[in-house]
C-alpha cells in the first residue's frame, strides 16, 4: 500500500491545490511546537500537498482519489491545535478547509455552518443577526474554525456555565464525509457524535455543523486582585456556584503570573497577585459586585467598561485557557504546561495539595467549569521545564494524588485523553475509513491495540527526519 | 394610635377608590384558603376600601394620607399568594397596584418594569421588543403580578436553571416608597435589595423593579412516564447535572397524582405511573433525547411540537409548583400541601426517606431547582389533610430527618421561612415603617421578638370575626 501521490496530485489538479514548499511546510504546522516533547519529535513532518475543497462535492472527490491512491489525508482547519493534532505524520495530502466557511442557517438558539468558518466570523454573524453567540469558544476564537474546535479542541470560554463542548447539548449535528472507495454522507446527533467530535480527523470529515447558541452580550472583562491564592480560589469556585450570576470566564492565575508574563496587566500588579480574569454579562455586573463585596480580600483593578488604565490589555479571554502559556512562553521559552482536570468534590484539596508538593516548580493557572452540573476546575498548570523525564514524573504524582491528566505532550488521542480506546471511535473508524487513511498516527488503538502506555508511542510511519 | 379610616378615604376620594361591599371582599382575599389553617383563621379579613393608584406619586399621596391618618396600608398586586400574604389582617386600606402596568425600557438582558404589571405581559412584551422573557416566574404567571412575586414569591419555572428569585443576579434593582409622614423614594441594589425582597410590602412599597432578562425560546412541554419512582428521581436529578441541556422545568409527580389529579393526562397513563413534566429549549431537544435514550424506564408520552393527543394538557407548567396542589385540591378538596427543601447532598435519599415514612399519607412532588451552584429538590408534597395537630407533626418529622420546611400554613414572613429575624427586613422596617402600619400582622419580630414559635403565631390585631 505505497501511496502514489504523484497521481493524486494529478489527480486533484483542477481543484485549489498548493505545492509551494513554502506553503506546504506552513500548513503542515500547528503550535506542536508548544511542547518541548513533541516539537523535537514533530518539527520535521510535512506532506506533500495542500488542497483546499470549495464545496463537500470536492472533499468527496479529494477522498476518493486519495483512497484510490492510497494517500494519507490529514485535515486542517487553522492549524491552532497545539497537540500536533493537524500534522501529517505520514505526508500525503493536508486538506485545508479553509474555502468551505459559510454560515447557512441561524435559528434560536442554533446555527448551521460550514467547518472552515473561523469562530470569529460566526460569532459576528450570529451577533449580527439575532444577537447570539456561541455557547462556547477556544481561547483562539480570533482564528481557530468550528470544525477544528469540534474535531480538535474540548472547551473553553463558556464551558463555566455549559460544560464541556461533548456534555450533551452542546453540539447538535455534524455532517461527516467518510474515506471509502465510494465515500458516504453521514448525519450524527445524538450518541453518535462522540464518533467523530475530538476525533483529530481519524474517521471522517466534518462538511456541516449544528451549533447551539447562547445570547450574545456585551460582555464586561475584569481582573480581580487578590494577595492570597487560596481567597482566590474559593471566591472562583465560589462564583462558579453563583446559579443567578451570567458569566463566561472565570480564570486563577497564581502569583507571580500576572506580574511576570502579563505585559499590560504587569503596572497594575504585584509579583505576589494572585490574579482573577473574568467575563461577567453586563445585567450581571450588580450581583457580581454584590457577591466581589463578599470576598474583601479581592480587589477590583480593571473592568473593561470602567477604568483609567493608559493601555488596554486586550481581551480577558485572551489571558484565559491556552493563551496564559503563550504569554508566558514569549517571555521565557522554557515554560511549558500540563492539562489537568480537578474533579467535584476534592477539587479545591487537591488543587491546594498540588500546589503545596510543586510550587514553585508548577505554577497554578485554573479555570472553572461546569462538570456533570457541578463548579470544578480544569487546571493548565505552567511548568518550568527541565527534563522530559521530570515531566513525566510530575505528570505521575499528579495522577497518583487523584487529578486527572490529559497529557499535552503526546500527539495521540488516547494519549492525550484517558489513555485507553474510544470504541465508537475505533469502531467507526474501521468503517469509515478501512485503509486507515485519515491523520494517521493519531489512534494508537487502530495502530497497536497492544500499547502498553508505559512509555510514550511512537507512530512506526512517522516520516523520518531528514 | 386608632385610625381615621373615614378622614383617609375622604382625603383621597379624588384618586380611583373602591368602597362597594363586593369589590372591597373579592380584593382583600388571596388564596389563603389553599391552606385549611388559614382558611379558618382569615377568611372574614377584609379591608375598609381598596385605592388603585396610577402613578408613584400617588403611591406617595396614600402613603402619606393613611400615616396622617393610622390607617394600615396592605398592597395587592394580584392577590395569588397562598400564604395570605395580601390579606389587610387589621383592615384598613389595600392598595390595588393594576393601574401600575407599564413596561418602560427593554435592554439586552433586563427590563424595567412597574410592579402591576402580569408576569405573562411582561414576556409578552420583551419577547415581542427582542425575543426575550423573565428568567423564571411563578406558575402563576398567567395571573400574577412581577411587583408580588418579588414581594411575595420565591422562584419557580426557571429556577431548575438560574436559582432562587433572591439569589445574586436574579432582581437587579428595585424603587421604593417608604411609609413615613413624608414618604421617601429610595433606590435598592445588592444586598439592600433583601431588605424587601419577599417582605411581602411590610416595609416600603415597590414602585418600579429591574430584572435580568434570558432569551424566549419556544420550550417544548414534555410529559415522561415511569413505573418506578426512583428512577424518575434519578432521571430528575441527573437532568438537573446537564449543563449543556437548556431547561426551564422539571417536576416529578409520584403516582397516583398524574392519574388522580391531572384529567387530561389521566387517559395516558396508569394509576401507578410516576409522571415528570418538563420544559425544555427547542434547540436542546437532540441533547435531551439522547439523556432520555440513556434511561430506558423512562417513557415519553408527550410533547407539545408532535402528540396525537385528543386534547392539549395545556401548559406543562401550569402542572408544576404551586399548581400541582390546585388541581388536586380541584378533586379532592381534603389535598393540602408542604413546601419542603432538600439540601445537596442528601437530597435524592432524604426524598426516599420521606417517602418510605409517609407514603401513601404524604404524595412526593418535587422541583428540580438550583442552589449554591448544585441541582436539588424543592418539595410541594401533598398531605391528605386530617387535623392541624397531625399536620404539625408531618412538619416536625420532616425538619427532624433534615429536610427544610417552609410552612405553608402561616401567615407570618417567619413561620413561612426560617422561624427567625430576619435582621435587615426588620430594621429597614424600623425605619421605612416607624408606625407598622404596612401589611400588618406579617412580620412576628415586629409585633412580639419574643414569640418562641412553640405554637402558630397569632396577631393580635387580627379582625375579629363576626
Ligand atoms: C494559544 C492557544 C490557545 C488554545 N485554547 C484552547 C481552548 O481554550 N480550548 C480548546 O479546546 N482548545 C484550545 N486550543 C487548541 C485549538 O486552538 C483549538 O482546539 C481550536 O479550536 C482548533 O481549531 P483549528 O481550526 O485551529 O483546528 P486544527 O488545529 O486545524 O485542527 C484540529 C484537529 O481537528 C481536525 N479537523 C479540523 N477540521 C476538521 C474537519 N472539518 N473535519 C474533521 N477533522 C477536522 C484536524 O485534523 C486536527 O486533528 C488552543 C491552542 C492554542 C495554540
Ligand atoms: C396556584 C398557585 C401557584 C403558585 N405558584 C407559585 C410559584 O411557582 N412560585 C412562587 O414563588 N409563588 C407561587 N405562588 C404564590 C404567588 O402566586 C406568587 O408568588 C405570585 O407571583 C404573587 O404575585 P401576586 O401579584 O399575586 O402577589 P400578591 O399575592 O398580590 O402579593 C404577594 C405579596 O406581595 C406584596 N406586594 C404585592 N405588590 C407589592 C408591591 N408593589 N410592593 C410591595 N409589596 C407588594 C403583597 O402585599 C403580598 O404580601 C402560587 C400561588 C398559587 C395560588
Amino acid at each position: 500500500m505505497k501511496p502514489n501521490v504523484a497521481a493524486a496530485k494529478e489527480a486533484l489538479s483542477h481543484l485549489d491545490i498548493e505545492t509551494s514548499d513554502r506553503a506546504i511546510r506552513a500548513k503542515s504546522r500547528d503550535f506542536f511546537w508548544y511542547s518541548p516533547v513533541l516539537k523535537t519529535r514533530l518539527d520535521h513532518v510535512e506532506a506533500d500537498f495542500v488542497v483546499s475543497p470549495r464545496s463537500e462535492a470536492e472533499v468527496i472527490e479529494i477522498l476518493r482519489t486519495c483512497y484510490a491512491h492510497d494517500v494519507p489525508v490529514t485535515t486542517r482547519g487553522a492549524g491552532t491545535g497545539n497537540y500536533g493534532q493537524a500534522m501529517p505524520l505520514a505526508g500525503g495530502c493536508v486538506m485545508h478547509m479553509r474555502h468551505m466557511a459559510a454560515v447557512k442557517e441561524i435559528h434560536p438558539g442554533r446555527v448551521i455552518v460550514e467547518p472552515g468558518c473561523l469562530l470569529k466570523d460566526l460569532d459576528a454573524a450570529c451577533q449580527e443577526h439575532s444577537g447570539q453567540e456561541l455557547r462556547m469558544f477556544s481561547s483562539t476564537w480570533a482564528t481557530a474554525t468550528i470544525g477544528g474546535f469540534v474535531a480538535g479542541g474540548s472547551g473553553g470560554i463558556g464551558s463555566i456555565t455549559w460544560g464541556a463542548l461533548r456534555d450533551l447539548g452542546n453540539i447538535i449535528r455534524l455532517r461527516v464525509v467518510t474515506m471509502e472507495e465510494e465515500p458516504r454522507v453521514l448525519e450524527f446527533r445524538g450518541e453518535e457524535l462522540h464518533r467523530v467530535s475530538h476525533a483529530y480527523g481519524t474517521n471522517g470529515i466534518i462538511t456541516e455543523l449544528e451549533m447551539p447558541l447562547a445570547p450574545a452580550y456585551d460582555w464586561t472583562d475584569i481582573f480581580v486582585a487578590f494577595d492570597d491564592f487560596d481567597a482566590a480560589l474559593e471566591f472562583a469556585n465560589g462564583l462558579g456556584n453563583q446559579d443567578g450570576i451570567l458569566k463566561k470566564l472565570c480564570s486563577v492565575y497564581e502569583a507571580p503570573i500576572a506580574h511576570s508574563y502579563f505585559q499590560r496587566v504587569q503596572p497594575h500588579v504585584a509579583e505576589d497577585t494572585t490574579l482573577v480574569g473574568l467575563m461577567i454579562a453586563p445585567h450581571s455586573m450588580e450581583g457580581f459586585l454584590t457577591f466581589l463585596g463578599r470576598h474583601p480580600a479581592g480587589q477590583l483593578i480593571y473592568r473593561s467598561d470602567d477604568n483609567d488604565w493608559d493601555r488596554t490589555p486586550g481581551p480577558v479571554f485572551e489571558y484565559g485557557w491556552n493563551h496564559t502559556t503563550l504569554r508566558a512562553l514569549r517571555v521565557d521559552p522554557s515554560i511549558t504546561y500540563l492539562q489537568v482536570r480537578y474533579a467535584y468534590p476534592d477539587h479545591i484539596a487537591l488543587v491546594q495539595k498540588m500546589r503545596a508538593d510543586f510550587s514553585p516548580e508548577v505554577m497554578q493557572h485554573l479555570e472553572v467549569m461546569r462538570e456533570s452540573g457541578r463548579t470544578i476546575f480544569a487546571g493548565l498548570s505552567m511548568v518550568r521545564f527541565t527534563t522530559e523525564e521530570r515531566l513525566d514524573e510530575i505528570v505521575r504524582l499528579h495522577e497518583e494524588a487523584g487529578a486527572i491528566i490529559f497529557n499535552p505532550h503526546r500527539y495521540t488521542l488516547e494519549e492525550g485523553g484517558r489513555q485507553s480506546a474510544d470504541q465508537r471511535q475505533l469502531d467507526f473508524k474501521r468503517e469509515a475509513d478501512p485503509k486507515g487513511l485519515l491523520n494517521p498516527g493519531k489512534m494508537i488503538t487502530w495502530d497497536n491495540p497492544d500499547h502498553d502506555y508505559s512509555s510514550m508511542y511512537a507512530y512506526p510511519g512517522l516520516q523520518a527526519a531528514e
